[in-house]
């Protein structure tokens, strides 16, 4: 067979159930399965002991991915009507920071009789906000320590990440921290069980270390003095607890072991690395030289760039050496409230859908007749990381509609994409192009035309609905090698898998022009937006 | 019969129509009727040549305001089974400054075939916009000259005037502005009509001429020097071409003159001088002792106040001697969107009506949960007196619902009306009593629980729904003197026609009390809401 028409399978991780997405080398879908996990989000009571959980609480099953995948493997390879033979690696994006503590052998705890019924020893999905009072220490002893990680994640330790995790099992269920002989992310434990082997060898990825976990190449992860400082019997929590090895994605973590292979229908194939899903949207959209900025746009939004440059940039969610591509240094940022906040909007102002309010929006001049928005309903991410600050309608007149409202909130919502863009570029991290992607961009060209109305630049929107996946299947064929795939680098396989020209005809990309005139009049409401910002910020 | 049981009447002339209400001197409404004027608000067309009149006209027809008086008295009379005989004096509110030139003899200019043609030999509506350039010309002198009277006014003339509609006819209208011998309000023209006489001894309003056309018992109006500033030919406006003599509200200008007293089927009783029809509100509302501020709630809403106190507040709308009541300060401050405001926010939120809004917003705490208001959405009369000011919404999260911008917004309004009463107080004008009146308190209770809350003080919400038309009345019947009435003042006169407690027993007064805890509350976002108010009026 050609070699372009060999596959790679991305294995897609999302929240509520799994993707697989097979992926030829010349970038087209052959196959696609998507399988909900049996208990979906543990949130209400423990499947064992039928116990309410807490509502901050937000568990999953891991017998739930290995089942589900299996299963969505197969229908993808049937549906595509190839073998196993045809395929040359596996990726595996997952959500984060999803993560459980397991057995030396693997073995998740909550699977283990004495600790079933024990809600703290079951995977703690991303959205667990259990750990509260333990970010809160986190943060402030880093800060009195003037710990050197904080500057890489804006000067904030997440309530999501992997660490708050730890400490609240540790101190809220300290029989689970003890039995644990190994902490780790989803997405590693999944990768893990796919290729076997010890602990002592356990792949884990940079990305979800270096974004979720305080890990930096240069640095490693937080000292054991900082871990004691947080709680005298976590001090050695690295040494003693996070076995393994650290690879970036894309590099290859072991080849399918064969009891996961039988249950895929697969042959034993390499295994990437695991990358977080949104990360694994970097490839996945196409972005395939240092610059490029990846638009990630949902409910709320997530940029991210590879770079060449090691810089420090105020307010960046994340810069971490080998994060998204071996290689590059990966940024993060982000916009807590995004598609969220349209909706909310809609729903403020009565609307069944956004066919009008998106009609009469789009019928106004840039600026909205005066109506300035700041959009930070959720908290803002970058630049100022507090999700405490507020959003705003300001300039309202009783000729003002929904619909100034409405477009008010896109502008802000692109001046928010320009602040970024500007503060990477002044801190010599370049843009050179901008790529969307994710739910938002193909519903919404107003939006998009906004965004590149604003930031005086030309928008990519990359045709692919299945970004992370797309992404995933990528680091797949960069795992499988160049031997088996004739990719020599990152850059050559999402240009051949993802490039957004070579999309299926059907789903081309499309390219947003900015009307210059439009830029030109957002200059002075972008200071506006900014001097409202800065003031909401002081308060 | 009863000294009591004799009645005054009160011509209130609206935008679109007068109502004649016949009171008798204990209080009670006896009869009323209104009656629409046959050309209402002339801004289409002129009713002689059908010429198209410019979008910021708005006229009136002299004929219609005497057809329609008079007409209304004779239904009122009727309804209320009483005769001529039974009747104590008259008074008359009016819109202002609604405005006309007439002949020596009291014909209106249009009148004359010569001029009917002419749009701007027509009285001019309160509402008639097209003395913009006028009015900032007038400012501009009147800044630069630091004209006294500019204090007396928070530093601006209004767009809506008097000497800003002299100085557009004189401007735009040469011919008309030369053969006009009287400038007059439309109520002191009515007044004049009324009680006959020459010219030179025409009854003028010090209510009018105070708040409208800059004049103050101890300056009167503004020197020649200034007039010659804005335009040659206006340098003896005041000597040439506006005769008569001053009084106030409650004075008697004359008695009914024959003509008058025929069409009205009345005798020849004491008249007083006219009142602007808000200003009539305060006698109105039962607001007998000074300190009593009489809040006008509506679209827009006016807080009205007698004091014994001559005192220079920053940003008060109007202070004139003799301006409501003689012998007292009238202080005229405002609010511009009121209920204005609350219906834009009811459509903007796609609401049919306020039913569920006020539900909901009502079992919100003081506060709404965070968000705060700035409810400048027509800018900011008291204490800016700004056009050009907006409004605002802040610390806006995805958690808010319409009721809670509806509650922000009623708080708003709160607020504003407490930075009256402090700026009043700090400057050395005793506030000691607070009275709800106008359209809005009777349908809105919320809101005046929320006023009585954030000001931590008693709401008296006067039950007369036609407060002006009560107000004169009772100016009627202050004109008609102690031997007609009784009263030996506008105190006793107020306090028995229109004391709250002595309204008819089934629209008795209500006093909303202050909730404590929540005035307490109000205090630290109070102080929020002025920081904003800084911010916005510093931009």
């Amino acid at each position: 067979m050609n070699r372009l028409s060999r596959c790679a399978l991305g294995l897609d991780f999302g929240t509520e159930s799994v993707r697989a997405l097979l992926v030829d080398l010349a970038g087209n879908e052959r196959g696609s399965a998507v399988v909900k996990y049996k208990h979906g989000q543990i949130t209400e009571t423990l499947p064992t002991s039928g116990e309410k959980l807490a509502d901050d609480y937000a568990l999953q099953h891991p017998t739930d991915w290995i089942v589900s995948a299996a299963r969505a493997v197969r229908r993808a390879l049937k549906q595509a009507e190839i073998a196993g033979p045809d395929i040359a690696g596996i990726g595996v994006d997952f959500t984060s920071c999803t993560m459980l503590p397991a057995r030396a052998d693997g073995t998740p705890l909550c699977l283990l009789d004495e600790l079933a019924d024990v809600p703290l020893a079951w995977p703690k999905l991303w959205k667990h906000h259990g750990a509260k009072k333990q970010t809160d220490l986190i943060n402030k002893v880093a800060r009195r320590r003037k710990e050197k990680f904080l500057k890489r994640y804006g000067g904030i330790i997440g309530l999501e990440w992997f660490f708050p995790k730890v400490l609240e099992t540790l101190e809220e269920a300290p029989a689970v921290y003890d039995m644990a002989d190994v902490w780790i992310e989803g997405g590693d434990w999944f990768v893990w069980q796919l290729v076997g082997g010890a602990a002592s060898d356990l792949p884990r990825s940079t990305c979800q270390a270096g974004y979720k976990a305080m890990w930096s190449k240069a640095d490693g992860y937080p000292s054991s003095a900082f871990f004691r400082a947080l709680n005298q019997k976590m001090m050695n929590v690295v040494r003693d607890k996070m076995p393994g090895r650290l690879i970036a994605p894309g590099q290859a973590a072991g080849v399918l072991r064969e009891s996961m292979a039988r249950k895929m229908n697969l042959p034993g194939i390499p295994v990437s690395a695991a990358v977080i899903d949104a990360h694994a949207g970097v490839p996945g959209a196409g972005a395939a030289r240092p610059g490029a900025l990846v638009m990630v746009l949902g409910t709320s939004s997530c940029h991210m760039l590879n770079s060449h440059e090691d810089r420090f940039v105020p307010g960046v969610a994340g810069v971490v050496e080998d994060g998204i591509l071996p290689g590059y240094f990966g940024y993060e940022t982000g916009q807590a409230a995004v598609g969220d906040a349209f909706d909310w909007l809609r729903r403020t102002v009565g609307h069944r859908n956004f066919d009008t309010l998106t009609q009469d929006a789009a019928a106004l001049p840039p600026g909205a007749d005066g109506v300035l928005c700041l959009d930070w309903m959720n908290g803002c991410r970058t630049p100022l990381m507090d999700g405490t600050v507020k959003g705003a309608f300001m300039n309202l007149t009783l000729n003002h509609s929904p619909a100034h409202l409405y477009r008010a909130l896109l502008e802000a919502s692109a001046f928010g994409v320009r602040w970024i863009v500007e503060l990477l570029q002044e801190n010599g991290v370049p843009v050179k192009q901008l790529i969307a992607t994710g739910g938002l961009p193909h519903h919404n060209a107003l939006l998009v035309q906004v965004y590149a109305d604003v930031l005086g630049r030309p928008i990519i929107i990359h045709p692919c609905k299945n970004g992370p996946a797309l992404g995933a299947a990528i680091l797949g064929a960069m795992a499988a090698g160049r031997k088996a795939t004739g990719f020599g680098s990152a850059a050559s396989a999402i240009r051949a898998m993802a490039a957004p020209k070579k999309a299926v005809p059907a789903r081309h990309a499309r390219t947003v022009r900015p009307v210059r005139a439009h830029h030109k009049a957002y200059a002075p409401i972008y200071a506006d937006y900014r001097a409202l910002a800065s003031y909401v910020a002081k308060k």
